[in-house]
């Protein structure tokens, strides 16, 4: 690894020397790169320091920005460290919402880019559903369905660029199966065609995806119908009439309430079913589909057992129901759980029919089974249908990740944290309880809304940058190159401040 | 031009020596910058040639791929043209659905991407509703709202990715803005925020966009709602019940049918007003805004008068309707009519409220009047909010724009191809008829839709590559780098074409 930046250092000098000669830029930019991680944060200002609160007012006079906690510099941070406008340097235990697998300016990305031919491809940007690039069924094979990044037993991928997006068509792919499950081989009826053209039944059916309390499916207007973490995300927004169950709700730790949380799995399962019915019998808008997280990110980090996700697709592939199972693996996927999928921790029967992903995967998109194909063109369409550009950095990253094993090192690091939360749990089970995790995918709930927004407070003054889920819940979503030594910065600190 | 090309590749051909010593890339790869548009086109196989076909073959064991027409060969295209895999080289007047503004390989575009600063933008994709970077601010002020680039009026900005969410997102902010109106200064209640979490009212309220029937806005659930241009995108899909009004089909020539035509914008415009009222009175899903492309692109190039969208913004502002006026630009804008923005053509009373973007754009996003930025942080939101390696593209392609002139020579092109064409269609008026368009934004119909598409399969065998929109229309979207030599080419080949 640091061999490896070294190189990189001295390619990206050697190369700015001559690339920068008369263009005004100075090469000295480009030194940051052979910059290491430094030993722990550094904090010299509050955050956000003067710096960033200039330019926020700034941010706000052309939008509504109130959501922004600092500016950062991406030219100094590096790896597991980010640096802000103010000079204070903070270890990042949230990187961009679960979104950076490596950290900052990982030598690996900024080879790809410093390549010509990938400059290229970032340059000329097709639309990939009509006139896509000579490489990119090759790309498709070797990255997105290489066999150790592939779900198990998913064959076919269609690439987007966000969750949201990826989330709607895969409903749209599912509602196209559902419909054509019923039509059989009858082409499709004049009257269909024509009402679909006003939203009118029956070219426009009453159909829905079953979702869960607590989901985070996304924000557009058919993913916010099946996401339920907030009511500042929804309200005012309309939404489609679809089924919402319960998510299991546990008693922590697991080992001591074992017959509790079965029957947790057992009511809201019951839920499902009854779901099921109302909406085909009662309601006529029958579920064609079921979306869920492999652990509820947004809503709380909240976990449910294999045999839950086992049994919720037994429920959802019943001939009665015969409707395609969505594991949403957005936040999940990439790595974070020690596996490259979480759902691969459930041992499910046979394969989910759509697994969703985007965040640490750089694009956004979904795998499916080879019966989900829709039989059209132009059903599943849009200008761009992803984006090479983002291919890039997905095929750098997920050779790192197979280069460095940083799936193994997730689960190493994930257990250790575990283990070392677990004991100032006991140590201070008054203010934290409920530690819960896979791989570095951990969190903890405070005793309160209030400490916990007062722990995430005093972690950042340390230099610590964690995030909030659910109402008293912090969540922990580290780089994959998260290591022992990072581990034991934010445990010293946590520690530090649960003792004040 | 020239001189900046030859600039490029020089610069390009001594890093590339550099960059490559023992990186087994060749540095000969990166010579095609230096190459010159050829003088017409090439063509040596059928399209698609075999080398697409067996591609095609390879992407359809892994996707739905029955749209593609060809694998292009980015690496080699320049400019104007296009090459193929099999060796094709194509004169291209339809740039990626209309989202290539500068052409391919544009010297100001790689020069952008050659840069390390660049590269490390790429590299660090931060969440920019979070932890923004320290240029965001600025790069907003000075890219996206500086004075010759934003609609005149439009103050505010939000960033996206793609048309299909920039027009959710518009949709979201216009109805969360027409509900604080009816709330007044009054908090949510309990009940609001405890329905919308399960998709009920009043939490969720039945509120809705007005659209034009031929219409396309995208394909997510929300935005599809909006869309009628093709049954093929929506059968089988779930969406809003919202209302659609007719949009004008006017008679060609314009100058000869000037009454029935403004009876025609009364006919529409009377069916605007008859919605409004029967969605609020008898169906109580009031209309909350009304979203309409200045140039109905997808659904076959179909114009309205400024008169018409003058008296629809009346219309809609009206105090009993008091809703939001969307013009969707994602086709339009970014200057392939002569203007910026097509709607800044029509001389509208004030600006639109809101108006969308993509495509040539390169990034998604929407431009809106202050009273529609929401007050609460969240309620607009998303991990990426955007895409700042998108903005050092359009940030390259908006200072060619200026640069060159582009604007100007798009109508001057334009013009000339208008007036060439209409004297086509003189010559050949059974077989091609009501030629219309803004700048090189152009369209024409044929005959029939069998003609159509036997002419554009002609075109495409003689090197020329278009693209049809609605039943039996020709639509032309050159690059803005388009010019009276490409224009005779394609009016030559039309001619001998039409001739046969």
């Amino acid at each position: 690894m640091l061999a490896n930046k070294c190189q990189t250092a001295l390619f990206t000098r050697k190369f700015s020397r001559q690339l920068f000669k008369g263009y005004a830029i100075s090469w000295k930019r480009c030194l940051t790169v052979s910059v290491e991680e430094p030993k722990k944060p550094i904090v010299t200002t509050e955050i956000p320091g003067p710096r960033s609160r200039s330019l926020l007012q700034e941010l706000t006079s052309m939008q509504q920005a109130s959501s922004v906690q600092f500016f950062a510099d991406y030219e100094k941070s590096v790896g597991n460290y980010i640096t802000d406008v103010d000079g204070n340097t903070l270890l990042d235990v949230y990187m961009q919402i679960s979104s950076m697998p490596l950290g900052y300016n990982h030598p690996a990305m900024l080879k790809a880019l410093a390549d010509p031919v990938n400059q290229k491809i970032i340059a000329n940007r097709p639309a990939l559903g009509v006139f896509p690039g000579k490489d990119w069924p090759d790309k498709l094979r070797k990255i997105l369905l290489h066999k150790e990044i592939a779900p198990p037993g998913l064959s076919h991928i269609t690439t987007m660029m966000c969750g949201s997006c990826s989330n709607e068509n895969a409903f749209k792919t599912i509602f196209i199966w559902y419909a054509e499950k019923q039509r059989g081989d009858a082409p499709f009826t004049r009257e269909e065609m024509e009402s679909c053209m006003m939203n009118q039944t029956p070219g426009t059916p009453r159909f829905s995806i079953l979702s869960f309390k607590g989901a985070f499916h996304g924000r557009t207007l058919g993913s916010l119908s099946t996401t339920h973490s907030k009511y500042i995300h929804k309200i005012d927004i309309p939404g489609f009439d679809w089924p919402t169950a319960s998510f299991p709700v546990y008693k922590y730790p697991l080992d001591e309430n074992i017959r509790e949380n079965q029957q947790e799995d057992n009511r809201c399962l019951a839920e499902v079913e009854e779901l099921f019915e109302k909406y085909k019998t009662e309601k006529k808008i029958p579920v064609a589909g079921v979306i869920v997280e492999p652990i509820q990110a947004e809503g709380g980090d909240n976990h449910a057992s294999p045999e839950f996700f086992q049994e919720l697709q037994r429920i959802t592939k019943k001939v009665l129901h015969d409707a395609a199972l969505l594991i949403d693996e957005v936040q999940t996927g990439g790595g974070p759980t020690g596996k490259m999928w979480c759902h691969e921790h459930f041992n499910l029967e046979s394969p989910p029919d759509v697994v969703t992903f985007s965040k640490k995967m750089q694009l956004g998109g979904y795998y499916h089974v080879k019966s989900l194909k829709p039989k059209q063109s132009f059903r599943i369409f849009n200008t761009w249908m992803g984006d090479p550009s983002k291919m890039i950095l997905l095929e750098a990253i997920l050779e790192t990740i197979r280069k460095e094993n940083l799936l193994h090192r997730v689960t190493t690091v994930g257990d250790y944290m575990l283990k070392q939360l677990t004991s100032l749990q006991n140590e201070f089970s008054t203010m934290i309880n409920s530690i819960r995790g896979r791989g570095t995918f951990i969190a903890f709930n405070c005793s309160s809304p209030e400490l916990r927004d007062t722990i995430i407070k005093k972690l950042l003054s340390k230099g610590i940058q964690t995030g909030g889920c659910g109402t008293a819940t912090i969540r922990l979503r580290p780089a994959l190159t998260f290591t022992e030594h990072h581990a034991n910065i934010f445990l010293d600190t946590l520690r530090s401040i649960l003792k004040q």
